[in-house]
């Protein structure tokens, strides 16, 4: 009934298991592209154009954020870092859903610019739960440890911003719902546009 | 993570296949309740208060009305027929969601009252489909059949103040889509703001 894919933009703290929650999604739901970022950093070893990131000189980014074709970028650490316009606009006309993993702030400016983007929210199952994964990595001192939960409670200020919350509580069900949620998102007669003209029996 | 129950209104023309849908529905999927009616006409043979509907003098229900105790409400056949407040909320308080099958009018009402219910609106793949289903049933004259036709044609003019619009192509696959608008409509941030008090970590 509705063929364009959805712009799907997905955050949540560090240490909240969203990476394994979106490679599950990869792996089991059709139809979901993840989107490949342009950036001015150097390629690494075995990284290819166009699969890993999108390589450009820092001229061709700049002139691509002035030609207002990228979706959100950033400049971090001295290296730009943007998601393609064009890119996501094509895997949507394809019919797929476009996955984004962004920040807080990218979030946001995405959704002033797209407010028919999907903004989901992956939190843990409590505080205490998010201290043990944080601590439970063993690779992090202290200072580090503390530094991310605080760097989460400031990130879940703006929950209420985002459309949808999910629980990682367990794996299998944060992707059952994050594909509840797409399966939704589709439904929603604002964009149905099309299948209500037809059935508007304009012709009948 | 949610306990509260959903108020969902399901509406969609004549002969789109409604009440097979709902059937399913109410078979297939836990803590969902469908909405008793209150009425001031007489009990039929078999009729048991409480379950097909709540029976109320026209004293009583126009009491109900004054007292804001009905969700939405209607004269049809110099009998009143309504929708109890006290049942509605309580069934949502235990965690079930409501479902409602309501007219157009009445559809809008409640969003009105209830601007966090949910509206469904269930169509035909096709306005020939829609026909042949009218038709199929071998009941109706050509007259009742253009009626309701008509009719369907009305209803689908606010079929965009609807949040969701479901296609009953196959029955499986609209009892899927409405599952899921359940679940997502769950995960709305609006509704999980319990959660997401916890999570503001304000005692961590």
């Amino acid at each position: 009934m509705f063929h364009e894919g959805l712009l799907v933009v997905i955050s949540g703290p560090s240490g909240t298991g969203k990476g394994t929650v979106l490679g599950l999604l990869r792996q089991s739901t059709p139809n979901i592209v993840f989107s490949v970022s342009a950036t001015t950093r150097a390629p690494r070893e075995g990284e290819i154009d166009g699969i890993n990131y999108f390589f450009k000189t820092v001229d061709e980014f700049k002139a691509m954020i002035e030609a207002d074709e990228m979706v959100e970028w950033v400049n971090y650490c001295n290296n730009y870092y943007g998601t393609p316009k064009k890119f996501v606009d094509e895997c949507k006309q394809q019919g797929n859903n476009v996955l984004l993993e962004v920040e807080v702030e990218g979030a946001l400016n995405i959704k002033r610019k797209y407010p028919d983007s999907v903004l989901i929210f992956i939190v843990p199952p409590s505080f205490e739960e998010l201290r043990r994964r944080i601590t439970g990595r063993g690779t992090e001192n202290p200072e580090v440890i503390s530094q991310r939960l605080e760097q989460a409670k400031v990130e879940l200020k703006f929950i209420d911003r985002y459309d949808y919350v999910v629980v990682n509580n367990t794996l299998k069900q944060a992707v059952e719902d994050i594909n509840s949620i797409l399966k939704a998102e589709k439904l929603k007669t604002s964009r149905n546009s099309r299948i209500i003209e037809h059935l508007d029996f304009k012709d009948a």
